[in-house]
């Protein structure tokens, strides 16, 4: 097993150091030979390099068999809109040139957790679903994207073709298929030329999925029914920037952000990150919680390595960890003391 | 004061009704002179005409000081992805038409409903803020929109000029003046040429209005921020599409969607209409809550006619229907019978 560690920005180090760290502890209780390298992404490969995803960076993703990411970001650069090169733009390329045309998001309760949730416990309790967002296609890659002469009028372009569609919808019907077998397709059909064109792609490829309860929701109603009835979901599928919005909405639905993995498949390597972002205040404290880089650890094993068991141990050290309090204080119940993030990954 | 009333489609009809019988009362009241003309919208204009909107309403609305709207969409044609035209088509020729630029729609809580939020108590309760959402311009209206000749690309444009983010941005500022004095503007500018434009914009209005908190916040954030924390929103402005999305989730934390009233306004007419949908399911069934329509003329007698006084007793009035127990079933509480739409309007 052939990995690639980006830490990033912010927390972003210190959690990854403990999603490798179980990473090591799993490969070597299941005698896998694991080699890692570190690399720099993010604000932090700007301020060494110029360049948010530096070439040796992208060389290492491709020639591992997975990537473990932190998160990037930066408030240098968040308050300085005349900045030329962004820690985003390393995302973005990172995403473009590995290929990553899928994010993946499950969305999972916790019980212990559920008074977190800014809804009220019998909508959330026993959510269960999976958020499949494109990520290399739309209004984010669209090109034109600019100012007219003048200055006075701004544009931007969303572009779909035929075969970016089918293969994100394919991919979701065959979630759905491992799952409780229904996908809800979100679009604006009603509005859009490329929505029209999603819709009608998955139409087609539902006819090779019998078994599955195929339905189509316009984006602002699946906003609302997110809240009202998280439980109507199973797997979900949409196109970028309503992902980008219906992936943040469903992430904090649970009450456990902190908790909460993420895959990105395409075509090269695969990468595996916290939903959350690079959370600067916390930075180099020795608080955030590492348990969701943990669990995208887990998720690594699962989907790039297709090791199943190894992955659930990871899963069950970390639901250990919870029962026995050994928490950081962002999900520290009352009256528990909080560990560091460096006592949580050591535990688990 | 001669309006237009365009009742459309599904439970329209009804519950424009009552709130025309409300606006007639208040009309007698306070002796002013009242005429009103009614007009096809949406599918029943199909029917009748073949056009959504057709050229005799948008005749009748031009000439009219007040528009009073109910809602449009069958069932009809949302299963028939084949038809030609569309109820929907006739909405957004009224807005283009009408040069309804901005949608405005107040986000309020009512104390006996708090039990209705998806939202624990304790983050709703009290919370107050107004979206205003660009309704001409971005994705809806952008060109080129289409498909390429082999079928195999679709793509949508999002333009902006300077113009028309300048007036509603302008507009929105404004609302903030008359309120708690805070806007939160919210955009893609790490993505978007389109967003950028609109923060520019936004940060050369700010210099107007030295007493307004000005904050940027993007999409994503915001449709997380509007359930985690509703209370730290006053005035929120954005584009078309971003405002679709984010009011409609606004509509559903108060629990109180069938009491959210809304105005477009513009440079013509302005038109008045509840935030829920045609409901087809509930048509002709005397049921339909008509408080979120009556509502609306209460923001007519406000917004169009600058007349507060009488907007204030159409909202008393409603208040004092809840108060009475006097609603319909899905507003009423355990043990409470519920009233047909029309006892409602009659009560008020
Ligand atoms: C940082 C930003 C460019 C990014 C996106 O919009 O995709 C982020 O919001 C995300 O969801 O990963
Ligand atoms: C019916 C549809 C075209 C419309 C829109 O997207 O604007 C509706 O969702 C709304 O918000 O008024």
């Amino acid at each position: 097993l052939n990995i690639a560690v980006l830490p990033g920005d912010g927390i972003g180090p210190e959690v990854v150091e403990q999603a490798l760290n179980a990473t090591i502890a799993v490969c070597e209780k299941y005698n896998h030979e694991l080699t890692y390298k570190h690399a720099l992404v993010g604000a932090c490969a700007i301020d060494e390099t110029g360049n948010p995803y530096p070439d040796a960076t992208h060389e290492l993703c491709m020639q591992s068999d997975a990537v473990l990411f932190g998160a990037i970001g930066s408030p240098k650069y968040d308050n300085d809109p005349s900045a030329k090169v962004r820690p985003e733009q390393g995302l973005l390329a990172m995403r473009k040139n590995l290929g990553l045309f899928a994010n993946i998001r499950p969305v999972t309760t916790f019980p212990s957790l559920i008074h977190k949730s800014p809804l009220r416990s019998d909508l959330i309790e026993g959510a269960d679903f999976m958020c499949i967002r494109e990520l290399t296609g739309g209004l984010y890659f669209g090109r034109p994207q600019g100012r007219s002469e003048d200055g006075n009028t701004a544009y931007d372009t969303c572009v779909y073709s035929r075969y970016e569609i089918e293969r994100i919808v394919r991919l979701a019907f065959e979630y759905a298929m491992k799952r409780r077998k229904k996908l809800t397709v979100v679009d604006k059909a009603n509005i859009l030329a490329t929505s029209r064109m999603w819709r009608e792609v998955a139409q087609e490829i539902a006819k090779d999925f019998p078994e599955v309860e195929t339905e189509f929701l316009y984006v602002d109603n699946a906003a609302m029914r997110m809240i009202q009835w998280p439980k109507s979901f199973d797997v979900m599928v949409t196109e970028n920037m309503f992902g980008d919005i219906l992936t943040d909405e469903g992430s904090v639905i649970t009450g456990s952000m902190g908790m909460l993995p993420s895959a990105s498949v395409g075509t090269y390597t695969s990468v595996f990150e916290p939903i959350h972002g690079s959370y600067p205040q916390a930075a180099g404290k020795n608080i955030a919680n590492p348990l969701a880089t943990i669990l995208s650890a887990a998720m690594m094993f699962e989907y790039a390595f297709n090791l199943k068991e190894e992955a659930e141990l990871i899963r069950k050290a970390v639901a250990a960890s919870m029962d026995a309090n050994v928490v950081t204080e962002d999900i520290a119940g009352e009256g528990v003391k909080a560990s560091s993030t460096k006592e949580v990954g050591q535990w688990i």
